[in-house]
């Protein structure tokens, strides 16, 4: 398998404004272009659209319009986790040999058809995903004593680290105290609780060994990538304090990158609801089971970033087939030592976790400097 | 890059009965299995959905319902040609080594949204599809001097192999003084000169080199894959009677089998309408520029079923999403031979072109007993 790297990014303010799929598509590719001065757009033979939206042939839409005439053009669609699925379908062209660069470009908008769960009739009338995150939280409550409190501690701090982030929706911090005096939206989940349904784009390069250094000083390896769907229907989760698709996923991630959760320097999680980013720490095996409310507790009181520096999707907001684009955006910018006032420093091994319907599928990729 | 083969297959009856899109995909998943007694749900690692249908998360719906817990599931959609590029993205999952075993599966109801090219602003009031083919058919005229008659031709032929079957829309001949005589849509293409929008699906089981010998005795090596994509709008097609996206792809599918137009014994070519068969030949290198109507013509008189034996979309009708999936189906039965009263008599060399929108994009496969 050939080593492949990302090797440039672009992304777009997330934001609730009127305007086309191609439009934002088209900007994170621009932003894209307008940070790899080397980068032209002949050199680009696979470009790949990772969204919920119901039009069509985007991905050829996008690449004429950016002046682009690939070889591979097609959309990807995978709910909230678009974003990882694409990025691993062009890594394995590049990986194969089939192709040596591609762009990768996600974005929703704000009032896209992937948000509600139609399709789940084991869902009963209970659709909107507010209500798995419902029955997480609960559970992970009775079993392992989680409060309300620890909730809005992630809240609390993905906020926090959002107002470092030009491209995030919101912009200001909100206190542990406000959030646990949000709307309830049910009995267990408060609005400050939810990621928020927004507009965004961001789009990645991705080349081989052989081109990258055309694009960039600092390739950013993907030396990990695992992916696992569960299921579809919510019915299939049996135990609901564990997010089993983020085990095997990560566990495929550690293996093929020869790494552990304490090699990890920094991680983007899908905080969809607060009570993903708790589990997902405990699955991604940073914290042990039951313990992921301290751990993101310490982590607010130190102040430490490692983990949603760019604030999660509950600080960024959530653009479904953006979201696990962007989250790449933000692991790459940290191993390059540019990711300003958010960087960690010394980082030099990041994580990625996406996934879709309350963790029916997740995807996990590694990055090494 | 490993050595990656098609292992098995599974295809619907083309029909317009109301049905789901998820039935529809779990039909061609259960005749995949069906017709592979070695297979089984826990070997496949990878699903992907070829679609245009506005359903989201379909190949975990159906992954779940067909009992397959796979790593990678996600949907693809290139209008026309999700098929073709749905399975080079499988290929290169498995040709990476990110795979062993891929199921892709691809379906279409009569009604699905890729039937109009709203999106495109550059063709005005004519979004319908046929309103291309019109201007290739009158510039092909000119230029070539075909004629209404060698259209015909090319629909009477498809038709009267699609009664050889038994998965085709269309099970009765048509001759070509009655296609001559059927309805003008514009004054350049008649009905019958038409493919049909039709439910539809089709599966196909891709392996590799180290697994496939238990699924099959016969695997289909895919060792050609090429595909380009020109423009999305129909106005950066500068010359009418070249196909060109196919000459690029069918160009790089050469290359990398290190095979010419005279080794291909069997063909699948994306006859969406009559005019189209015609200069794919051409453009595939079957045929001189300007004597595609001489070549289908001679087809038919000697009947003689190298080009389209299934009946192509003309005579099996074209579910979008199924279609480049059901070509590859019928090369792969020809490879085999287990294409029954179609069986082109020692078929070892077969290809299949796919495409969208005026061939705006390509995709070209060649396989190899």
């Amino acid at each position: 398998m050939r080593r492949v790297a990302i090797g440039g990014f672009g992304l777009t303010k997330f934001n609730k404004q009127d305007v086309s799929i191609e439009s934002l598509m088209l900007s994170s590719i621009k932003a894209l272009f307008d940070n790899s001065p080397n980068l032209t757009q002949k050199d680009v033979s696979v470009v790949l659209t990772s969204t919920n939206d119901n039009n069509k042939y985007l991905a050829n839409i996008v690449s004429e319009i950016a002046g682009i005439s690939p070889k591979i053009s097609h959309s990807v669609e995978s709910l909230c986790s678009s974003g990882a699925n694409s990025v691993i379908s062009a890594f394995s062209y590049v990986a194969s040999g089939l192709a040596e660069v591609a762009v990768v470009v996600g974005a929703e908008k704000f009032d896209n058809p992937g948000l509600v769960l139609e399709w789940d009739k084991s869902r009963g009338q209970y659709k909107h995903p507010v209500y798995w995150s419902s029955m997480f939280t609960r559970s992970h409550m009775r079993k392992y004593g989680t409060t309300m409190e620890d909730l809005a501690t992630v809240s609390a701090k993905n906020h926090k680290n959002a107002v470092a982030n030009p491209f995030a929706y919101f912009d200001r911090e909100y206190s542990v105290d406000e959030i646990m005096h949000s709307k309830n939206i049910t009995q267990d989940v408060r609005v400050l609780d939810c990621s928020f349904p927004c507009n965004g784009s961001a789009a990645v390069l991705l080349a081989s060994e052989d081109i990258i250094k055309k694009f960039t000083d600092c390739p950013v390896w993907i030396t990990g990538v695992g992916q696992k769907t569960i299921s579809a229907g919510f019915t299939k989760n049996e135990d609901l304090t564990t997010m089993k698709s983020i085990k095997h996923a990560a566990n495929d991630a550690y293996t093929m990158s020869k790494k552990e959760p304490a090699d990890i320097d920094v991680a983007e999680v899908h905080d969809a609801f607060s009570i993903c980013e708790i589990m997902e720490v405990e699955d991604l095996g940073f914290a042990q089971k039951g313990r992921g409310n301290q751990f993101v507790k310490n982590l607010y009181e130190t102040q430490d970033r490692k983990i949603n520096p760019r604030g999660g999707l509950i600080g960024s907001g959530h653009p479904l087939g953006a979201t696990g684009i962007a989250q790449i955006v933000e692991i790459a910018q940290q191993i390059q030592s540019k990711a300003g006032k958010r960087q960690i420093n010394g980082a030099r091994v990041g994580l990625v976790q996406n996934m879709s319907a309350a963790a029916t599928s997740s995807t996990v990729l590694i990055f090494e400097s």
